[in-house]
Parts: C-alpha cells; structure tokens; sequence
C-alpha cells in the first residue's frame, strides 16, 4: 500500500472515530470528501500551520462546515496546533473543535462555518481580496483560494450569487471543490435539485471539471493541478459516495450520523486499522514533509517580502498618520447642510486617504453614496479599483465583504438600503459572530423615505440590527454623529453599521464628537427645572427638539442616543448626569419597532414608536401622519403627564 | 397606424405621465416593459378585471415592481377598477396606486412588490398552488402563471433558488417574462453581470425562448403563445430598450428618472399624442374587449364549477368541522412526553384532518418534524403530495410559501431551524406586510440545542422575529402553548411562527389552552404572598418554576409569555391580575437578547437574558454556564433584593 493510501485510510478512520467518540457529528461527508482534502494539503495548498500568520497562504474554506472533524484531522496531521486530545475532545464545551469550523477558536480556520452557502460567498471575498493583492505586489501575493462545498452550500442563493459574481471578475485563482454526492439530509438530492451543475457554472463564466471518481485520491489531485492553470474560476465536480465505507455508505442516512462502536470497529477493520486516536509514524513524517515545504516557502517569502515592506505598506495604508475626527466634523460643517448619505459620503472619503477602504453597493451607489471618489471600478482588468460593483445581490455582498475583511488588509464595507438589509442577515449574523472588521453604510432610513412604499420604508431592519450581538448600530442625528460612527469602526476595527437619511439632516452641526462618542447623551435642553425627559435617535432627535420647545413651560431635556449599546457602556456616574432623577415622565420618539426605549422610560414611560407598515406617499406627509409630528407628540405628553 | 400600435403609443405616453406627474417613479422599465404587458393583456392572460375573485384566473406577478406606472395603466386600461383619477393620484398619501403595488390596495395585484427577486419566488409558489390545483380538477383548474422580472430580480439569490426549484418541478405553466434591456441603477449590467443567461436557465431545467425584439408587441405575443406549449417552465428573454423613445432612452439615467414636463410633451409629441391622462375610444374599446372575452369566460367557467363545487370543497376541506383544541392538547398529553418538534408534528397532523396544509422544510423534514404523515411528496408527477422538499433554499422556501398561501386555497407552512430563519427574513417581512396565511414551523430553540455550536444556536432571531410588525411569533412551553400558536394560525389565517424545541418539553401538560390563548398569564407560584414575579418563555418556564421552589420562602409567581403581542392586546383588567402589584421584584428570564421584557419589568427590573455567542458542546452545559441554572439565578435575585 502507498503512503497516500493509508495516509487516507488513517484519516478516514480517525475522522470516524473523532465523531463516534463525540457521539454527535457528520460522519456521511466527512469520510466522503476525505480523498479531496487529502489531495489538496497533500499537494496543492500553501499553507501557514503555524496558525495563518503568513499573508500569502492559499486559504481553504470549508464552506460545508458539518465536515469539520475531516478538517480537524487534517490539520492535526499537516501540523497545526490540533493536538490528539483537541480531536477526543471535539464538539465539547469551550473545546478548540468545535461542532462546526469556528474562526478565531480553531487554528487554521480561515472563517466560521455551519449555515450553508456562507463559506462560498466568503470564498469570493477572499479571491477578491486576493486579487487586489495580486495588483499591488504580484510577485509576493499570488495566493489561491479553495472552497469546500456540498450541494447544500451550492442550492443556496447566496452562493449563487457570490458565483455569478466570481464568473464576471474572472476570479481565476478561485477554486471550488463541490463534493457531490448526490444526497442530502432528507434523501437523495433529486428530490429537491436536478440541475446540470456543470452547465450552470460555464453559463455563470466557470471552467468546470468533472472528476467521476472523487473518492481517489490521485483523481483528485489531478484535476486541482489542472484547476490552478485556468484562467477562469474553477469548479471541479467530485463524484463521491457519502458515508463511504460504512454501513451508511451512499445514503442521507449517513449525514448527521455518528457510528456506533460497533460500527466504527468494522469500518476500521475494513480499512485494515485496530488503534484508537493515532496516526502511525509513516503517515504522520508523509504529512509533515508538505509542512516542512510550506515551511521554506514561508521562510523564502519572508525575505522577499522584507525587501518591499515598506512600498507594500505605504500601498495599503498600514500605519496611517493619526486622523483627528473632530476635523472632519469641522470640515462636514462648513459644507451646505446635507443628508446623511452624503455626509457618509464626506466622511467615507476623508478617511480613505487613511485608510485602506475596499467595498462597494448592491447596484445602489448613486443612491447611498457609497463609493470612493478616486478609487475607480474594481474589475477582471483592473483590481487596483477600490468600488465594486456587486449587483443586485445583497446576500453574497455581506458575505463577499466578510471575505474581503477576513483577509486582512483592508477596511471593507457593503451598502444598500436600510429596509434590504434583511437580505444580509446571515452574513451580518456570520459577521457578528467572528468580530470582524467591515461596515455597512445603509441609508434610505426611514419611513419618510415616502413614495417608494413600505416595501422601502424600514421599521423592524433597525431593531433587528441592533439586536445582532456583536454588531454595533449608529442612528445618528448630527454630523458628528456620523463621524463618531466611522471612528468606531476604524478604531475599534469592529462590525458596524450606520443607518443614514437620504433627506437633509435637520440639525446637522449640534453636538461634538466627544459628546456623540458617548452613544447618548444630553443634546437640547428647554426651561429650567426639567420635568420631562425624551430620548431619541437619528431624525426624531430634531423633532424632540421641536417638543422640547413646544413644552417649554414645562421643561423638557433631550437625548440624543446615536448607540443605545455603547450608552449603556458608559459609567453609572455618567449616565446618572444624562439622565433626570425620578420624578419626571421619561418619553422615547422613534421611527422603528424598538422595544430598546423601555430599558431607560421603564413601565410608566411614553414610548412613541411606530408598529404599523406605512404608506406611499410623500415624506413628510408619511412621517408626520404616523405621529412624527410636534402638536401630536406635544399632547400625547399632556395625555400622559394628567393621568 | 394599427389599433395595438395606438394602444401601445398610448399606454405609454400616459404611463410616462403618471410617473411624470407625481414626480417621482421609474420611467426606464415602465416604458422598456410595456410592449410586454401589453402583448400579455392583450392576448394571452386570463384575467378577471372584477378584482381577482375568479379562482382560475391567470396569476400575473409584476415582480420588478418598480415599473408599477405601467402595471396601473395596464389594469386601468383593461377594465380594473383604477380610474383616472387613481392615476393622477400615482404615489399619493394612501392612494390605490402606490409607489410599488400592493397587495390589498390595487386591485389586480397579486402579491406586493418592491424587494427584487421577492416576485420570482412568489410567482414559483403561485404555479405550485396552480399545479395541485390542476391535480385536484384539470379542466377546471388550468390557469397559468405569469412573472415580469427584469435584471434585478434574477440576480437576486431568492430567485436563482425559486427558479431552481421550478425546474426541478416542472412547473411548464410558469411563464417568466425577462425585461432584459442590459442597464441596471449603475450603470450597464456588465458592470456587474456576464452570464449567460439562457444556458443559465436550460441548466436548471427551463425551456428559453429569445425575442430580438422585445419593444415590438407582435414579437411578444407570439413568443407568449410558444412558451404556453412548453412542457417545461419557460423564460422569455425580451431585449428592450429602457426608457424607449425618451431623452434618457438606453442608459441606467432612464431607471428612476420621472421626465420633465418640456420632456415628457417631446416624448409624447414623438408618438403623435398631445392629449393628457386621456385614452382614445378606439383604444379603450380594444381592450374592453379582451375583458368582454375574459368575463364571458369567467361566467362559462363558474356554469361548470357549479356542478363539481361540492367535490372540489370536499378534496380542499374548504368547511371543516370544527376542532376542538382542547381535545389535541389532551391528545398529546396521553402520549410520552415529547420534545416541541415532536408535539409540533402530532398537531400539525392532526389539524391537517380538518385544514388543507401543504408546505414543506428547507432539507429537513427529518429535524423539524414538519412533514404531512400520509401526505406524500410533493412533485412533477404526484402534484397530490402534499409536502415540498424545497431543497437547501431557506429564501426561497419562504417566497414560495408566500405565493402558495396567496393562491387561497392552502394552509401553507414552512420550517427550517430558528437559527437559519435570517435566511427568510426577506420573504418573512413581506408576508407579515401582506398578512398573508402561511406558518412558520421554526425548530431547534435555543442555545441548548449544543454540539453544533453558535451557528445553530439561535439568540437575536427570536427577537427579530417577534420585531415584524405583521408576525406572530409563539415561543411555547406546554403542549398548550403550542396548541394555541397552530390555534392562532388557522383561526386568524395570519402570519404565525412557531420556536420549538427540538429537546423533551420539561412541563409539558401544565396549561391549558384557555390560559395558553392569553399570551401570558400565570403558570406557578410558591409562598404564600408573592414578593417576586417571573416572566418567562419556552424552556425558560420550567427553569423559572424552580427557581420559583428555591426561593420559596419570599414567594415567587411565575408568568409563561408564549406570546406577547397577544398578552398586551388582553384587557387592562386582566393584565392586573396577571402582574403582581408594587412593591416587587420583577424578573424575565429567557435565552434570547429581546428588550421586549423590559416593558413588564421596568428600569428597576432583572433581565436575565444572553447577549453572547455561546458554545459548541452538552446541551445542559451549555445552557447552565450562559447563566441558566437554578443556583446562578436565585443568587442573582437575592442580590438584587439586597441593592
């Protein structure tokens, strides 16, 4: 037997065995697209086992991310830092292996997996970013990315966008590894798909190969060789057998089934292996010689790389000269006032002087205003362009930008408006999760938006944004608003998300960036002893304002909430001098569904929000029909302050 | 100068005035797309001009929506009820002629548009609802359904996977009419897109019919005729000029652009017309008579329902006995204790006895239990089944619910993991808009579900769902509870969602379904005088309950809230009954990051809620170390007392 066999038989038997012992698991794809990962480390892919540190590595994404412990062992065998105890502890609280491949958690995880299709998308974004690379320094980035995927991920509207995508930029070092074994949780994939995969993908601008026995190894490294010499993206079609070798083999059977001992005995017997958790010293020393060549390679790079540090660095805007924010409040002030987007717009490019940014719209730029004045179409013939242009496709432009940002180069952002950003909701959740650095800029908030109708007037999108975890949500109100939402993100290189008007910002020029960095804060005060209080966010801040006068007689403090999450961070000796002591009527106006506005108003509180779709219709008339309006609100408060 | 040659010339100087005159609209694909509707109206669609009650009636979808000028001047034209005067009010403050059509506002409109690619889906879900139909009675039920799409819609994901999944059924009465004029808001599609679509399309199983010319209405109708003889479902690729005959004509400046007045009398004079808001006699005498032909068909058709009525009422259970709810809770009862997918699956199948259910899972009938036991599958050749294996296109999955449930004749139902209903957030929003009948079996609620990790384990969606204005969203815990949640759905015939378990209900007999229909109201109490109260939902219920035995001494009352927009619609009266009064401590536990709780338990309250991703691991250890445990809790509270 070759070395290369019992290597793939070892993996297949460990992999088993790793999901037998976690008694939970995916056993059907895990053995099934064994031959293929084999092939890929064992030949192809440029690695970093030292934990992706080097810039150039190919990166792998496992996009059917349910086949994590067949990536788990690999990595423990082509030497990152999963050790056997990693692997017997798979799927066990706070373990390094997680149920699914996990970002930031498991060593050589190029980003988290699990919901389908997302990894593809990804995949995309690190092609892209990859490509861009290519442009600035070809001779010291020239990485491949390869994408693991199922029919799962490839029944999923976000890789087909992503792909469609990848088709037009001719993302030639992409390579897409479709497992395809013809089943699927619930049966046999006829069922639900019958489509002919490898004319999809030629339509879409792919060079596709067919290898019919995906289940041999060198079947498999062959058609990655040829892969890497297209000049198109590449998917090879796999033909393999789930499960394969079990007692599940070729069935949906096999998906999400862990072996039982004595099923896991036989497979292995099968397979000529007795031991528990071990690789023998001949696989393991086969294994260890791919790293060691990566390891040159790495080592080679580097003293390239130290050569043309300095011209690479300049190029990406790594050590940007200190931005002073309050400068570019200053510089939005002395413009005529403006809507939100167009002072997103000021600000986006201020800062990309700075900055390394790298994004684009879904087929919106002209309305969100979104793009880089001198940065030019990103594109097959030019990648030093900074815009792209992603379609009409929201979903693969969430998760292409989480690509882009996993690269690691780049302050990547995405852009539509704020009522379609549901259709990036997985990507923004995947974004959430794995903390990473990328920026929507969505506008078009919020109901008086007007004519375009409900469809396009936001209500929920806000709440359901800020709910996201690890997501933070600007509503902002003034300028400095806006720009403390772009300090975030670049300072704090964490997921973010501005909510902009697409009319004129009504009191653009009212607060500091000191005050606006504070996520909420006392912005307008009427009378002298206040005995009201009105928490707002974004437009409603200026009507508040309005109220405030309208009851001057009565007192009335107005605060500004552009960040209810980074308000809530703030000192108790802070937030007690924003907020009034008890007793006074606390009143929250906004144009969304948040029940956010409790936290602070309380049971007795006056909560003016808004719980219906509106109409079509003129803005103001919309807004102010809703109850965005200051007699309607100004006497709701009388209402409330005689009962 | 022929008569259609006059109607066209017409539809369009008038569609461009409407635009025109509201200042506001999209004049590109209004005109690009008329010859296209008016081919459809002219010869081929089936319609009935009295308000769509005629149950054969072909569906016409107007997915691009933004072209909705020339959809109301189309239905004005062709005997609907849209007057002059409704024109004139294009865009107004709740006129019958919104910025995008709306489903229940313009008569004729099947289903709102707006969000590309929604229309696609629906139209698929449509042809779904038409097939089974056409199973139930061939000769009475044969309509076709028709989709207007341009490129925004079909590189959307929703429609990729709906268009799919037509393929692979068959659907050969699907007819997609593709407005493919190369220009999107940006710019030329290229920008952004290359494929080939065609090849695209034959992949997945459609037949492709390419019209040249698709500004000439003769062109388009007899393309129209071909595609009504495919055996499989047929796009028909119009190439069109946007914004024909105008000064932005061809370029992507046509797209949201209303003309000028000076620009709009040039356009109109180009085609020989001076007259405003105005149809000719002879042209509203031509398409009166295609109405004529289609009301003498209607009152043909309803001869021969007549006689089959009973039948056709009988196979769509269309009066059923009524079901006594408390007789399926009691029902389950009898039965081991089952996990929430689990009891889920024994109402859903009972009810079905009485409801004509038809849906199906994203790939997971065998997780979410959501499948019909006798109902067979749903396919080209069994039209009869009542299941649907949507395959791995959870988007898709919900459009396509939405258009099944829009046919009128179905109790529609969708299912997939709560984690994974992001993917439906789209489709979702637009059904809780259009308060359309459709349920969402969601399952594998919450963190505890474990191994599979943070992916899978659902926190803000719960909280996003319940944030849709339109939705109800019931997290159970009791076999009652879920009752209630499938109560409310074929009752009220309005959007619902079900969270589910997938793991063993802890109390599951402990409600009633009188109490469950509440929404919230007190499920336990310790002590004698209860100084402590505890709302609670799902799992977090029989967690309270203990809580509630170990604080015992102070007295602790615990509220299950399945749901709680249905809890805050109940009287003022027995909300006071329900809620202890002050002084006391009140308290929300529950496993999601939803602000909601805040409304019950005020600024001085205890949220014991979750705001991190959690881990890959034990069900039970994962859910005890976010916090959720007795001991953690009840010290939690004790210390609260003690501020």
């Amino acid at each position: 037997m070759n070395i290369e066999t019992k290597t793939l038989n070892y993996l297949k038997a460990m992999t088993a065995e790793t999901i037998s012992n976690a008694k939970s698991g995916h056993t059907g794809s895990a053995l099934g697209g064994s031959s293929i990962l084999l092939a890929l480390f064992d030949n192809h892919l440029n690695f970093d086992a030292s934990g992706n540190n080097w810039p150039n590595r190919d990166r792998f994404v496992m996009s059917a991310g349910h086949a994590s412990a067949l990536l788990y062992n690999t990595l423990h065998l082509y030497g990152y830092d999963i050790s056997m105890d990693d692997l017997k502890n798979f799927r066990k609280y706070d373990s390094r292996t997680p149920g699914h491949p996990e970002y930031g958690i498991v060593p050589g995880v190029e980003t988290t997996t699990g919901p389908l299709g997302q990894g593809v998308a990804n995949a995309v974004g690190l092609a892209i970013a990859a490509k861009k690379m290519n442009s600035i320094n070809p001779t010291l980035f020239n990485n491949h990315t390869y994408c693991y995927a199922g029919d799962g991920c490839l029944m999923e509207g976000v890789a087909m966008e992503a792909c469609s995508l990848a088709g037009k930029l001719c993302l030639n070092k992409l390579i897409l590894l479709y497992d395809d074994n013809g089943i699927t949780l619930d049966g046999e994939k006829v069922l639900s798909n019958n489509e002919n995969m490898a004319k999809k993908f030629e339509a879409m601008g792919w060079n596709v190969i067919l290898v019919d026995k995906g289940n041999d190894y060198h079947d498999c490294a062959k058609a990655i060789s040829k892969a890497k010499k297209s000049t198109l993206p590449t998917i090879i079609i796999f033909k393999t057998v789930i499960g394969i070798g079990t007692v599940k083999q070729g069935t949906s059977g096999a998906h999400g089934y862990p072996l039982s001992s004595e099923e896991l005995l036989a497979f292995k017997k099968s397979l000529g292996i007795t031991e528990s958790f071990y690789y023998p010293d001949d696989v393991v020393k086969h294994c260890n010689e791919a790293k060691r060549n990566n390891d040159k390679m790495i080592a080679d790079w580097n003293k390239v790389y130290a050569k043309h540090k300095d011209e690479i660095e300049s190029q990406l805007k790594s050590n940007p000269e200190e931005v002073v924010f309050k400068d570019i409040v200053k510089l939005l002030s002395e413009k005529p006032d403006m809507a939100g987007r167009d002072a997103s717009n000021v600000v986006l490019n201020e800062l990309s002087k700075s900055y390394n940014f790298f994004g684009g719209t879904a087929d919106l730029a002209s309305s969100t205003k979104a793009f880089l004045k001198d940065g030019g179409a990103f594109s097959k013939d030019n990648a030093k362009g900074n815009n792209i242009y992603f379609g009409i496709r929201e979903h693969a432009m969430g998760s292409i930008v989480n690509g882009i940002a996993l690269y690691g180069n780049f302050f990547a952002f995405d852009s539509t408006f704020v009522s379609f950003s549901n259709y990036m909701f997985p990507s923004l959740r995947m974004r959430s999760m794995m903390n990473i650095p990328a920026l929507s800029i969505f506008t078009h908030d919020s109901i008086n938006i007007g004519e375009d109708g409900p469809t396009h007037q936001p209500i929920e999108q806000i709440t359901q944004l800020r709910s996201f975890v690890g997501l933070q949500t600007f509503r902002p109100a003034t300028y400095a608003e806006v720009v403390s939402g772009y300090k975030y993100f670049v300072t704090k290189k964490a997921p973010t998300v501005l909510a902009l008007t697409k009319s004129k910002i009504s009191n653009p020029k009212l607060s500091t960036i000191e005050r606006a960095d504070r996520g909420g804060y006392v912005i307008y005060e009427t009378g002298t002893k206040q005995q009201i209080e009105i928490y707002a966010s974004g437009t409603e801040v200026y009507l508040a304002m309005k109220v405030a006068d309208e009851l001057n007689h009565m007192g009335v403090r107005v605060i500004s909430v552009p960040n209810e999450k980074i308000f809530d961070s703030q000192t108790a000796n802070y937030k007690a001098k924003v907020m009034l002591p008890a007793p006074v009527l606390r009143v929250a106006i906004e144009a969304t569904n948040d029940n956010v506005w409790y936290k602070y108003i309380g049971r007795d509180g006056l909560l003016l929000n808004i719980n219906e779709y509106q109409y079509s219709g003129n803005g103001t008339e919309v807004y102010e029909k809703a109850g965005f309006e200051v007699k309607t609100i100004a006497s709701k408060i009388n209402k409330k302050l005689k009962l």
